[in-house]
């Protein structure tokens, strides 16, 4: 399925649509296999002991696979996450933002499912994996509202 | 198994080792069957549209399953989220804290499991369920760190 | 919602169109609250150490959940499993049946969400729970074909 | 970590400690990336309408990541699988074996942690996806007793 956002205009959809997110996660790069997004960590993300928030990872991961998702469908679609399976699996490197790369593994009409492997940037043993759900409501002309997960 | 902390002393243990947490979860109750935790939903935790954000959710649940796991083995624990699995099945209704009611499946020495069910808080369609399993490591006599998925 | 279904409909509706399931699992009681289905441990469940296999606890849980959605919809409907998350938690007890108790947390028009806890027959503490999404395609009028994910 | 069982080794050891499963799942391949399983699709893992059991999807993952573990802790672990999370994406080709595709994401002391594609063999489009957690105790000398999730 072609690309019909790139990561400029999904980093651009975002700001408008998420300011509130858009200050500390980004898209970094979407082709034809995968889409790659970061977290810029700062210090709302961490816990004691320096780790940081599940929250915060899994937040990352939905926003990798909801742009996975725009980036074949357009930002018209309503999309809301109606599942997430997630393991964490190490504790991040310090000092070191996180990246998610996301692979599309089905885009259907009404549900899209696709899974991410979160990474300290630059280390190669993954601290998380995640898989969600995406429900996709039938294009409405007039849809205004974005009503996603993230 | 018996409670060893109650509410208060879970919260004063929040308050303590997660304030970034604390403002806006609490524990609202804990007993043999059930623990009970509340996010005071404010505009950090909504979305475009009025719904309140997955990761938001997300925290609460592990909030309130972290404490059911405190409330039978005392604060000096070392516990961790590994694995999470969610469902979210309504819209969050408008103006209302969200409540997650918790029970303890499993309590073992070195995994502990259990599921809880997120409510608008007043309403009796759960909004979204979640279980989650945390890894216990063995107790150490010196163990100062703690280290929660939340 | 109205229980359209019960447990004597459910049985004969599995003997009619799963038939090879129909020998060992069976619909004990469904009622507004909950439906409870039963596996008849036999040979073919077992595995070394005289535990149940998994793949037999993931296709109780399966069928209680398929079921507890036909008792409130009839069985008209084409339904398939979407997503399934399982928690192993504890060994059944030797020479048990296995019971599931489910109970339905969301019917909406598209998707079907619900949980269930497995027990050793006669035993209290759990020993799997497992929540499952199901979709429920549009009511077709000549529709013949059931497609369970069972 | 080295590969300490090749395929022959897991499928001589599956011969011998589950006869059961061994007549209709095997192990294709193993390497330090992959390790690739079979199903030999039969009538017994059918469905009306043709489709394959969830159960038989299930048992498959389960195999290719219980043995994905093998492959690099050797036979004499005990290793139970906790916890599963399945997504059922397509139908399954008619008349096609299915192979899963699994990955061994973590290896810890205690948990192990991996992921498998399943695919109609010879299609792209995998079929469904899964990811399990598996626990492994400690190694005891004398122990002969395997207590596999499958």
């Amino acid at each position: 399925m072609d690309i019909v956002m790139d990561a400029d205009a999904l980093n651009a959809f975002l700001a408008s649509e998420f300011p509130q997110v858009a200050d500390s996660y980004c898209v970094d790069r979407v082709d034809a296999e995968e889409l790659s997004a970061r977290l810029t960590v700062g210090e709302a993300h961490l816990r004691p002991g320096g780790t940081i928030s599940g929250p915060s990872m899994f937040a990352l991961a939905d926003l990798a696979i909801y742009c996975a998702i725009l980036s074949r469908i357009g930002p018209v679609a309503l999309a809301v996450t109606t599942n997430a399976a997630i393991d964490f699996m190490r504790k991040p490197a310090a000092g070191r933002d996180l990246v998610a790369r996301c692979r599309l593994l089905k885009l259907g009409r009404g549900l899209a499912v696709a899974d991410a492997l979160i990474f300290s940037d630059g280390t190669e043993e993954a601290v998380a994996r995640c898989s969600m759900t995406y429900s996709i409501p039938p294009k409405r002309r007039d849809s205004g509202q974005l009503d996603a997960g993230i």
